[in-house]
């Protein structure tokens, strides 16, 4: 039974969703040492999350930035909380619905991930930095 | 400390949302050799995804059908990922509200979900076939 | 490698959100003695949830009920789950957006939140009892 944990700063992407799959396993290279685990990806934000979608055909993340932003609209009359832009409370919201972390299994030292599935960075402010995310992998 | 992790394909079901549970307990026999633990349970697929909700009344799965048909309609104007049918962009959206796993505890060889809680598949494709599910169970 | 486990009853709280980060930490001391581990939050109901958002402006969370009221309305026409009450569908399907677990890193005896990170109690439901929680803390 072995643990690693690694926390890293992704590059600054812009507002969207983006495939980060291989920074994941780039900056984790222990997954390959794992049989039968886990993998926990988590990001230390609230306006940004993580999610697991299509990893072929880049207008289906065209299409998650135009639906949520038809679902969580910026604007909105009944938001209080509007002194960050109008891009931040849609973001918050936007975090949750989407979630903060995966998990993922881990099966002879690869992401045991479907043909299609690959993890989205899902950044919802206009001006974002480079985000933090901790992976933690554990197994046998 | 144990780990065990089974791959297994699900029967195929029509769209909408599925009571599973009993379809994780059967096939992932260990957990009854778990005293603390968790259960992981993944679906290696963008178009369906997995929750726990409500486990007795089936109107609860035929409203949920109704309500994320509506937040999340098929031939929305500004959808681009329009080649695999009218069903599919909204498959894609519906897998990440809902996300690709739930974790469980498991207390005394037992998952310890609520005394209402069950898994639901959420099928959001018209003619899938059966999905692919990775159980990955670790405890002492 | 150590598991510990508690499942305890939070206090009765209003429909809305609010934030449980301290009650997850002083009912698991446990946290303290792990290096490197997860932290696995679970709720054992079906009308309430848990997430990840913002710990400082309380107008945030305000804006959370707000707009999950907006985007799963309660009395939609196509509802037939409804002996319950009206805010009884809409709290499984918000359940279901939000999720019933998060899972959060834990490093050097700490919860390794980001510094505006806190753990959202989604209560949907008018007139809840305390809702059950379990924590499972796995690490080395």
């Amino acid at each position: 039974m072995s643990w690693y944990q690694h926390t890293f700063r992704l590059p600054s992407f812009k507002r969207g969703f983006h495939l980060i799959t291989h920074l994941i396993e780039s900056n984790v290279a222990e997954i390959q040492k794992v049989g039968i685990g886990l993998a926990h990806v988590f990001i230390h934000h609230t306006s940004a999350g993580l999610t697991l979608n299509e990893n072929a055909d880049p207008t289906v993340r065209v299409d998650f930035e135009s639906h949520f932003n038809k679902m969580v609209p910026e604007n909105a009359p009944y938001y209080r909380h509007t002194y960050e832009g109008s891009d931040d409370m849609p973001a918050h919201i936007k975090a949750s619905l989407l979630g903060s972390s995966v998990t993922i299994p881990i099966s002879n030292g690869r992401l045991n991930l479907g043909t299609w599935q690959g993890v989205y960075l899902c950044e919802h402010r206009n001006h974002a930095s480079g985000r933090r995310i901790t992976v933690t992998v554990q197994g046998e």
